[in-house]
């Protein structure tokens, strides 16, 4: 499986500067690249490998200019790192090992369909009344309980677990360990001191392009007829938790370890950085950026804000009184200062007795 | 599967006002029920809905007065959301697919014995020497090590993985993808470096009543003999770690993501938020409330108390030095105002000459 | 399975005080120990149980004094903690059921290869192309993708989830339900506010003697030929995030719930508590300790400090600080009330009007 730096050239609608016959068999970075291989140029910083690379080709910026010999041939591309990453995609899909057929054992119920061209791993689990669409890779140690629905091309890796009445869209990934659709963290206190447990009744719906980290977690709604809903083109990472009844906008991406409590609503396009926590019944506006390990315990209104802390104040706020909060001592020593300046400064002058202070 | 208004209100212990012949047939939200379904108002703020709803009755106070016109039926309750929370769980009872039986393959060891109607679902694993009680609910893929003891209608859903020697109560349910009985994280340094293992040898007791979240780990006691304990009535959220020889007071409850390191003690009737960290081999009092992402270094004495920040203060301490701490900047820049003016003041005046600072 | 006092003594390079024949069949720990048991003193704060015990023998220190009659005999050896730690390790070796074999049904796929004397759990999945080595234990629910190369003397254990390719060393551990290998979390933002999957193709490499603990996630590196790298000789507790890239340096100790972002090079023997958020692209140096719940936004260059807060201070200074963040309420009112007095300090004493502040 090879193709010339010309064919390369050709599909990423780029211009070939050098020899465009050479045979390209592999991917690589500059620093590392070989014979054969071919990399991108697109980081200023990098540049002084393009000098030095045993590259085959290297693509660069349309206006690349060298300043000294370079060796290698060059495709002169719009964007040299979307190109790269064009090329890795096309090999991925080459190279993996296309997983199709049912392997044995495996366990489908009763009044389940599946579409064509689909991969069942062995010791996978398919409830009852489940609908699985075409295309649809479901790895080993899957589970996925009855009257679930899950549209084309979606692919869950290893062990995922989806309970009961999930419905997922098309072209979804979730990988290894992930769980959708366990009951909600919900109790109500009795007298006695103990709780009794509030029936978790709602499902959990999926739209198309999400893509779901290892070890998520996330809960089914309350009420019957409700669902905690990730909206299309959602991106989530590893050991994520969802609350019940929550609402994730589209194209919103949330970084590993964050936890969202129940029926919070998460706007569009905001970005969401890791351990954060977001408090339960609030509403973020679209645009938000959510910086690390911050804390929001209020909605927040407006949209395109950037927050950090705990609670969360605009992020050169934060910034600004954590500079101080590092000072602190000397603030305080300073302050003692003043204070043993001004006690000793006679009554007449400074008016103690003035505001009834009676320092 | 339907009731009349009648027949509902006298599983509620509650009174009709209104037509209560009609069928009921689904439960729902006071804003979105429509004929044939029944909700209910507890919550004034949702009083508005109770004059446009479509349901066919809706639960109320006993003491409940309409302001306008009502169309639906009502149900006069003392509680209106505890009757609906019943019907809830009666409907699930009613809904849900009673799983049970063995689907095949599952795999049992030598000498496990099972208790009458229980479900063991395909791909279930039971090692050797497993005592486990009536009803029992395993679904597919759960793990359960040599030596476990697992009382009567406890649910285990897909994929829980228990090691050898864990005892579990009655009335537990554990969620998909938790693990019970991991080694604790016990390691001793080494003069070269290294560290080596020390070994895990005891296991996880966990009494009645409990429910562990999806992905939430517990490690076993440190010494043979030892148990790290979940007493009864216990909840905890998804993704929380349990630590080598933790104890959680009964009835306390523990939101997602929170951390209990190595040997602490947490009291009875503890409310824990999400993300909050506890350090090792302390005790925490009974009826400690503790707000989300706090740190906790020190034992906390005192019952009933309410904590938060990292480390954590009273929630009220935290609250008024965090409302300064958003002033930093500010606090600091009055504070250079008041040395500049004081620096100016003449030294036969201001005294500094008699505390020896020199400036 | 029984060993006199004098045989034990000489497995540990010990001397007995008293009678070196009678039989120990148990450890137990010195304030519950039983005749026929053995137990140690370290600390000595538990040095009063030793006159009361009924522990058969316990281990005491070289130089350990008695202060009142003792009834057991003694074993005395340089390192008593380290001496029952090597003890319960052959104790466990001796009690725990060794599984070897291959339970059924399990899976294995073409051209994998297995050493000998291996565990397969029922129900674990061998994909194609794996090699396995020797004493290996694979417990029930395991998934190892194809062309994954696994050392001699390594458990996986319930549920562990290997992606395609990773590479394990020799006498690893790994807890139930981790995952290995999952995709690194990358997404090009695109012009329509969607996000692209670049492709992850790179592996995960894990050397020699690591642990890695229930449920936590290790992504694998972007592009062919990178490795996310797990040094020899790392501990990592449960439910913990490891980026793509990520490299951890040797005999490092990660404590549950920390987060390591994509790119950053964690040095040797470095110390990091639970919940910890490192972020992305940065490089900590060699025996860094970490404090719980910290935040690291920048590259840490100096050896051997110990960091704690969010963003990390120096631990003392961190401290420092808190200590006057608690009385920040107070600092705001003192200097309130210094700036009354100086306001009331009459212009041409306080000289306001040289500075300009107009106050």
């Amino acid at each position: 499986m090879e193709f010339s730096i010309t064919q390369i050239a050709a599909m990423l609608g780029g211009e070939v500067a050098g020899d465009g016959s050479e045979k390209i068999n592999m991917l690589a970075k500059i620093q590392d690249a070989k014979k054969g291989q071919i990399s991108f140029l697109s980081n200023p910083k990098y540049e002084q490998f393009i000098y030095t690379t045993q590259a085959s080709a290297v693509i660069v910026k349309k206006d690349f200019q060298a300043k000294k010999s370079i060796s290698c041939s060059l495709i002169r591309v719009e964007d040299p790192y979307s190109s790269f990453t064009t090329l890795l995609e096309e090999y991925h899909k080459l190279i993996s090992f296309q997983k199709t057929g049912i392997e044995l054992p495996s366990f489908i119920g009763d009044h389940s369909t599946t579409g064509s061209n689909i991969y069942r791993g062995a010791f996978s689990y398919i409830g009852s009344n489940v609908k699985i669409g075409d295309n649809v890779k479901i790895y080993p140690h899957v589970f996925i309980g009855d009257n679930t629905i899950i549209g084309d091309n979606t692919i869950l890796h290893a062990n995922v677990k989806l309970y009961s009445g999930t419905r997922m869209g098309a072209n979804c990934v979730i990988h290894a360990g992930a769980v959708v659709g366990s009951d909600g963290f919900g109790f109500a206190p009795q007298e006695d001191g103990t709780y009794k447990t509030i029936p978790q009744l709602g499902n959990v719906l999926i739209e198309d392009n999400v893509t779901i980290g290892a070890n998520t977690t996330i809960d089914c709604a309350t009420l019957l007829g409700d669902s905690t809903i990730i909206r299309k083109g959602v991106k989530m990472d590893n050991l994520i938790q969802i609350a019940h009844n929550v609402e994730i906008g589209k194209n919103t991406v949330i970084a590993a370890q964050t936890g969202i409590s129940g029926s919070t609503k998460i706007g569009e396009n905001c970005v969401v950085a890791g351990q954060v926590g977001i408090a339960g019944h609030l509403v973020i506006a679209n645009n938000t950026s959510i910086g690390a390990q911050a804390g929001i315990g209020k909605s927040v209104q407006e949209e395109g804000q950037r927050l950090l802390g705990t609670p969360v104040l605009d992020v050169k706020e934060f910034f600004r009184s954590y500079a101080v909060f590092k000072k602190l001592p000397d603030l305080n020593y300073r302050l003692r200062e003043l204070e043993k300046k001004i006690v000793d400064v006679p009554n007449h002058i400074s008016n103690d007795s003035h505001n009834g202070s009676g320092q």
